[in-house]
């Protein structure tokens, strides 16, 4: 039998997914389960989006441009322009999901063997993207005492060798929820320019910064214009996972034209999908507020929730929609399989995601899990309870 | 600045889009341009698809499951046991197109430095997803005198290293229109079999054959279910070349396990264009029948329409929608130039696809074009009369 490659086989599994063959059986058995794992948001799609492809009028199912639509190429740059961003419609290549955008960035910058600086816990599938590049992930480790908060610049400057050719952020974070401080931006900018690097910002919970808090995009300063590569999505924003819309974003030429060369290989992104995409741009503010204001409840009651657990440490999230919880166990891998396996309370019990698949660094993280607030607030506080309840079980 | 990779900078670009700008300034010249360079039919998309769509109650655009929505997926291994081959359902990942399903196959069966043999002309795409996985090509030269049969499998035996990984074809052939013989894919699959080497096999124009004659699927040997592995795509089929949905295909386990973390990676296809091309699955076998009926009269039209030109050479396609051509010229690349930029008749002039960028042999096939034949029959008459009146003026 032909052999599968050593690419593929050291292509790590999502640990999100891992849990899923115990949920199903957990299911079978006809138990209920509130799904903490996975950042499906339950918020409605917005309606000109959804009206945009029922109120189609293709005959043809054409590809579009590589780049993209470049009516929704020009409007896109007009909403990064309202938020202060100075995109021009030629600094975007539409991809196929923020995940794609990443692919092209990696493929443009790295070749196999290089190496990317990531702060760790990060989101597990850049293991992924890393390993089907090729790219080695050099990981920094933040701190739940700091709420994940950027290490100091002295430990990136410690990985830094002549193999390294980015640092890649998420922020706000995933898993983390932590959201850059502009200094913190500023110093990776500084570090950068210091050392000829790339920032790959992968900035698609861009809109969910709470408590009034500034989102300071990569973008946003002029002296990084060469170095700045940004990642986004319409997944979250406008609740649109599985549009599979995203868009590379940089000010350099060179990148550019090389993610175009990765573009025009697989030909175009989805056109149903930009044409919802591009609607949605339409979407009234009211909206965000709205679900901002939702998003800000519930993680109120989920972090003042978790804190009240005892044993429970929370990083409070000024971002997206996760939180990172350190739980009293030794290993949250063996609980969240015990939670779906061995547990209920009243037929009903929780799934997180075990943290440890976060962190690059081998036995990291092994007792904390990842909370996505993204149930409705009843559904969260009665979520709170079942772990309460499960942590005692568990720990006697 | 920091610099891009030198993968980036190998990566080719399109040799389609190679001329885009010289079409776009004849064009805003006022010149008409007949297009036969590329593979986008003007053939209606099915309404069952474009209905489905319309009339969808999606409220939150969800991600689908990463192989696709089951659905799906089970009418799908329908289809594939009606053109009998046994495909179930859990031999089937759908994939943004069959471009991430070529992807996805590189990925799971090579590493960086790996090679795989191709017979050429091949599709040009097939260079950017093998510089994107590092992967070398080992050509082998088809001929325009055997209508681009399968070279002797003497020359295929003499190019396999152990550093061979699979072998590429696409059948029918793009850009060739050659329809592989049961007796060439057995011994393709006898060679495989022999060396432990994957098939991966290009089958998105599998619908179009004609002349009566049959597709053999690499699907449709039981002794080579190991090593067989399917690209295929809705793009061509049901005229939905923007819904970007495609599937890979394969019996063997290992191949789809590894083929998963590559698609969980990237999260899920896109959700509309997977409603629409469920709803494609029942179109009824009219649309195709009349498809075929029409390619079949472009094809007469066009094959013989060139035949008549003084030192044209016409590769006769049995499949697909291309056809390879020689012609009277030295470097069809300067003429491809010149019939956008110095000439028309009447006004109007002819795009064609230089063919050189479909060998990876450097300087070959540079007296030859690809020519799609997805243009109405009254255009594809006009469009022979342009090229013939300016090949006689090229030439004086």
């Amino acid at each position: 039998m032909p052999k599968i490659s050593n690419k593929g086989l050291q292509m790590p599994e999502s640990p999100i997914r891992k849990l899923v063959p115990f949920a199903e059986a957990a299911v079978k058995k006809g138990k209920k389960i509130y799904q903490l794992n996975i950042g499906q948001p339950d918020i409605k799609t917005p309606e000109k989006a959804l009206d945009a492809i029922r109120n189609h009028s293709i005959e043809v199912l054409s590809y579009s441009h590589s780049a993209g639509f470049e009516s929704y190429r020009n409007k896109l740059a007009g909403y990064y322009k309202n938020t202060g961003l100075p995109v021009e419609p030629k600094d975007i290549i539409i991809t196929t999901g923020g995940s794609e955008a990443l692919l092209f960035a990696m493929g443009g910058i790295t070749d196999p063997g290089d190496e990317v600086i990531i702060p760790e816990p990060f989101y597990a599938n850049y293991n992924g993207f890393a390993t089907a590049s090729g790219v080695s992930i050099k990981p920094i480790q933040a701190s739940i005492d700091t709420n994940f908060a950027l290490p100091p610049i002295e430990e990136f400057e410690k990985l830094i060798t002549d193999k390294t050719r980015a640092i890649l952020i998420c922020n706000p974070g995933n898993p983390t929820g932590y959201l850059y401080t502009k200094e913190e931006v500023k110093k990776l900018a500084d570090l950068a320019l210091k050392h000829d690097l790339f920032i790959v910002s992968d900035e698609v919970y861009r809109e969910f910064a709470y408590e009034g808090a500034e989102h300071h995009s990569i973008m946003s300063l002029p002296e990084l214009a060469e170095n700045a590569i940004m990642v986004d999505s319409v997944s979250k924003r406008y609740s649109m996972c599985g549009a599979r819309i995203g868009c590379l974003v940089s000010k350099n030429e060179e990148v550019m034209k090389t993610a175009m060369k990765f573009a025009q290989a697989r030909l175009s992104p989805p056109t149903f999908a930009q044409i919802a995409s591009e609607a949605a741009l339409d979407t009234p503010q009211s909206y965000f507020d709205e679900v901002i204001e939702e998003y800000t409840l519930r993680r109120n009651i989920l972090v003042e929730g978790l804190e009240k657990i005892e044993g429970v440490k929370v990083a409070t999230p000024r971002g997206a929609f996760y939180c990172i919880a350190e739980l009293p166990v030794e290993d949250a891998d063996d609980f969240a399989q015990w939670l779906l396996e061995d547990f209920d309370d009243q037929g009903e019990t929780v799934m997180v995601a075990p943290a440890a698949g976060f962190y690059s660094t081998p036995d990291t993280g092994k007792n904390q899990v990842r909370i996505a607030y993204v149930l409705k607030k009843e559904d969260l506080s009665r979520s709170i309870e079942i772990l309460e309840k499960a942590l005692q079980k568990y720990n006697n």
